[in-house]
């Protein structure tokens, strides 16, 4: 007979981690960081530190500017604003959920006016709103234009081309700022091409490494308005003092070894190809939604979103973005049927299996869980993790038409 | 469009390694390795030692001898045979596979006569014929019965107290062998209980270690055979000048970082609890059983193995072991059907999903792959292993009825 | 005969590596962050980063507030800046150098009003005029008093309690400010007891952490004053938001790895006792002035320096501290005499000999060296860098008094 | 006032490791070997193994034979002895302390019969002597010449160049066996220049790298031997088998993780270039023997060592190895004077400061200490240990004349 046993002790094997970030490191990433204490005013370093700087601006589509902060994205946010914004001025955020929100209350805090163009979270906002919107701001109060690439709350992508189109058509000067924290190295973003102005990522997410780091690459145009005296009061945020030293100044000690294993993350990224990894994300996404519309046989329902509730009813597994055009291929978040709880079936997929699933977030909380399926990741991982999936659902009584996987395996056979 | 991309650099995620040893390695016995040079002489390491020595004896069940040796299973193979047996003393092997070949080659080649009880490999030698054998040796020529537990090559196990009662049925004085390699530390194996008298394992299986290291508990009748001047002339094999120091010396210098990561090991074995280890072995074995099964829709076969060939047809994928009584929960050898080769199989589960599955061994190249689950394992591992092998049929052209993860998660769920 | 070989090639054995930060990581902090990708919002994690905070709060003395935040030191200067003065308050700060200069800098950024005491940094400003001239501030114009408790470009300490009675002595109500990034953990700091109103810290120095993280330690008094609507605007750096979860919330992603890192960092300092740990700090920092006084055999002058230059002749190898009360126990720079140039003295012990020393800072570039003796080091570390200074000095031709590692030796047997 | 701590806690800073054995393992070496299981049949691997064998046959300036073995020194020493010679077959062993004791030991226990030609352990035995015994075998009887190339216990060399000389002088067609477990990778040795047939060697000394690997270099004449029917019943250690395959087949699983930390350290060592290496070790040996000479102010004695005793005075502290020609560049040993402890200074030396230092093996038990000046060394490792030592002497009052680090740097300056 078996003993009881604590579940740390149960817990054999890697844990299979599916939340949409941190994500898997790859273990020379781990290993580029377990080195010694290093003098970052050596050229040896400096030299490592331009390597990461030109890798990451080929891998972002960029001859225009980079910089790197010492801090997770909410720094890259705060440097955003800081930079290119003036007390009182008025900039416009398309929501997409719990990051819109949190970036807009950070503006406030900063003294911006913020209008917001509302949208039902498994939809986003229609291209034609921006451009109407900005149409009306023929004084060009509004500056700057801002959004969520892909809101990791809830796997919905808003499409860059077409809102870069939009402003444009409204012939508005507004900046194009956008977060690509769990977007980049998952889904296409080529930043000189599509005309944007700020692009925030972080370390934790496609780029494979710790919690710590993020960027900010940075248009011509943008630049220039924050070296000539653009901008709120700042210190540790600003650019200017940043940009006196080729690649760059850090304020105060610089990140030695969170360097090094970005440097390495970017090495392992540039040699697959960012079209590649780009592919990769894509199949895996497809298998993803494969075993997910499998399991909900169907099922589909109006409900609406918005930051307060879940309007409508939900019965049966369903994905939660609802624009085929705008799913994620970095995270899926699937709603489970009404009445039964995602929390439970998640803590059930960690306690037994040890699988780690994201939660839902805000009005989602217990609503629906979040499959991360972004960063270092492969065929077998993906496949084990849907199965798992499948095992949990079966053990927490929340109704899916068995075969998941089969859908998924069919997907990637195909 | 992406570009071509070399297999290295393809290979996203962790290699999913179904190998039947080495086996994945957990990462904090990874860590407990990776640490400085270390004097083996001082109370600390000594200290080590002794609770490493404790441990495993505590795996083994058994409170008579264990000695460790700096080198891998095929050490402790000799070093068994050359302190118990003299030139030319006759030993009887009971015919397993390619593991049961090597270790009746080795016992020739240090001057041993062996005799073997030939078998199918799929289904090994009754335990009746052991009796029978023994009855007829009224001279006690024969001086050892060895067996190798669990055959790594074919998936099938000897059972050992089967054994040990038809050995006793013949009131024979032999001495009782044991090759744990692949069974311990994945199935019940208890050393005191059995009345075995030698047991060899390896580091590098259930152990979940690095290669390396290897082991032998031994009881107090074949110890007191060593000592009493049995065995052949040895000197790095000596059990005698190991026994000198508690709880044993080395053979020259101690072998520290491998100590280290022994000794983290097994603290995870016994803090899982050796049950839990073997009921969790138990569980993914019937998962990928379920999985073969299901492949196979029924296909089975009267085809036999030897040495020499694979004599019949084999008309399905098929389980390899045809004993249900002798299944191995450590590794599982799966025929693919007459036409088709495993091997090529094997490598496009190892190209294109970085999945690493076992070949098939001497005459069963090509024409069967080993899927290893043992070591350190979880559900989502096992899940992914079999979604990606069913990935690999498909992609090779194997019949097979698809959905076998569906059967291996029904397995799970029971 | 011997080939020429590269640098890095000849790089045997680990770099010694004495800067005053970041500084030498202990195997075992490096290990616990050479770890999987791990959620943050489980109780485990949770676990740790309570336990971080406790063992923190035990090392800093205090039982009031204390916050981390996921960047370096520059990022809680800043925060502290922000949370507890109004646009345009008056701050007086002690000049103690580099840093001193720095933190001054940051604070007229963001829009605050500074005044400096001015002070020759080899001796600082005296407690006295403290005292005076918040005497002369009768209308409490001026908020807070900020000093760099250990100056690391000169190895000069700021005596805290004769500041916080100098206050006192004024019976004036300024919050009183520590920079303690190079003294924690080497010096002794009790926060509580000293009547610091916030204390700020890094990670990379006397943690012997990575660069990434800071803290703050912040008094009941300092909090409220955040708490009830002072400070700057601010966002990212906002005490506010981060108070609302016990033991904190960070902004964005917490930083996972870097909490590991820390928690281990602080077990070990705990275990050897922070009385201890700063009884060792003063040992080697005797070790290393005996040395160097008998290097300079006697020599000493009445150069002063400012942020300008270094005013008066040395005509020996000399500490650049002149007040024997306000020597550094975690870094000691070391003038080298006029003509001789410190820099390449230092690339020698790089090239040559794989010591890594402090450069001199401002204007004392050239000037001075440093030797950081700080964090996770022992006798034959402190000693052996000392004797390759001794070598360095005689390949590069700077006259001194040889024997200075006897002085050291010495010293440590006293 | 500083509370106890015990000696763990107190220990900051790497341990300072002088034993002769194993040695300090390179940061790079540590991570090359912490890394996932590997499947040791595919391509990918097989590359690594052929790299490492090219790489080792360069170092020891070999194009005849290599073979790895997965066991430490004493496992090849057991092979070299079981592939040449057979059961009564004569060998002469040139004893040179405590390593030819043991093998001679092994020797004997395989049946083989061992003259020695003996010798003072401070001087070694005269190659003439060799010439003198060889030339009176007038029947060739004498089947192999054995010599422990550096002495680990003494710090004496044997001159092979001189010895093998001394062979040839003797027009003797006897195997020449040297064993460079502490000389290889520190000391200059050319296989193929020096006409050696077989040469031993471990992983753990010059290699750098951790106790489980060990190779044998094997002349052509030696191999064809081994090939030939000759030698001893064998099977693990079976020369003919290994060779099968190209470059070498292990017996059982390989040892993938040692070959890989072997191919790291290789890496580095032919990076530095193997005279470099050799240079290296000289100069270290030179600033070790200089600080010494200084502490012994001169002391000499004529007393002898042999495996029993030591006889004659010992009044001041001096190097064991008297023939200023056979001096060790890998290790030195050294008397304390008569009513001194060496074990108790070594214990001070390892609690106080952290310095690890070898004791006196055999007769030499707390007569003398080693310092261990091979491996993964700098310049300022080997100041840090001699000043330390020099502390250690004091605090254990053992008559030292102050200064050896003076020496020490002295000549390293030179």
């Amino acid at each position: 007979m078996t003993k009881p046993v604590s579940n740390e002790a149960r817990m054999r094997g890697r844990q299979f981690y599916f939340n949409p970030g941190p994500t898997n490191i790859p273990d020379s990433v781990l290993a580029a960081m377990h080195r010694p204490a290093e003098d970052f005013l050596t050229d040896a370093f400096k030299a490592v530190l331009r390597r990461t700087h030109a890798n990451l601006k080929h891998a972002l589509g960029t001859r225009q500017h980079l910089l790197l902060f010492g801090a997770n994205g909410h720094s890259a946010w705060e440097a955003a604003l800081a930079n290119l914004f003036s007390r009182g001025d008025k900039i416009l955020m398309l929501e997409s959920g719990y990051f819109s929100y949190h970036w807009t209350k950070m503006a406030t805090e900063l003294g911006l006016e913020v209008e917001t163009l509302w949208a039902d979270w498994r939809k986003g906002v229609p291209a034609a709103a921006v451009t109407e919107r900005l149409a009306e701001d023929k004084a060009h109060a509004i500056k700057g234009v801002l959004v969520v690439h892909n809101e990791t709350a809830t796997g919905l992508v808003h499409p860059l081309a077409e809102l870069r189109a939009a402003i444009d058509a409204a012939k508005h000067p507004a900046l194009f700022l956008v977060d690509t924290i769990s977007s980049f190295a998952s889904m296409e973003f080529r930043f000189d091409e599509l005309g944007v102005d700020v692009a925030v990522g972080g370390s934790q997410k496609g780029l494979m490494m710790i919690t710590g780091l993020s960027f900010t690459a940075i248009s011509q145009r943008a630049m220039e308005i924050a070296q000539s005296g653009g901008g709120l009061r700042r210190s540790f945020f600003d650019w200017r003092a940043m940009m006196t030293v080729e690649p760059q100044r850090f304020p105060g000690t610089s990140p030695v070894h969170l360097i090094h294993g970005l440097d390495e993350a970017l090495r392992l990224l540039l040699e697959e190809g960012m079209d590649n990894v780009v592919a990769r994300h894509g199949r895996f996404a497809d298998a993803a939604r494969a075993a997910i519309r499998h399991w909900g046989d169907g099922a589909a329902s109006d409900a609406r979103i918005s930051w307060d509730s879940v309007e409508g009813e939900i019965d049966g597994i369903q994905i939660l973005c609802t624009d085929p055009d705008r799913l994620s291929d970095s995270v899926t978040a699937v709603f489970v049927p009404d009445g039964h709880d995602a929390n439970a079936m998640r803590q059930i997929a960690l306690d037994r299996y040890n699988l780690s699933l994201g939660q839902g977030l805000g009005p989602l909380a217990g609503r629906a869980f979040r499959i991360g399926h972004l960063g270092d990741m492969n065929e077998p991982m993906m496949l084990g993790a849907l199965a798992t999936i499948e095992l949990a659902l079966k053990a927490s009584g929340i109704p899916h038409k068995s075969g998941g996987v089969d859908a998924a395996i069919a997907a990637l056979s195909a």
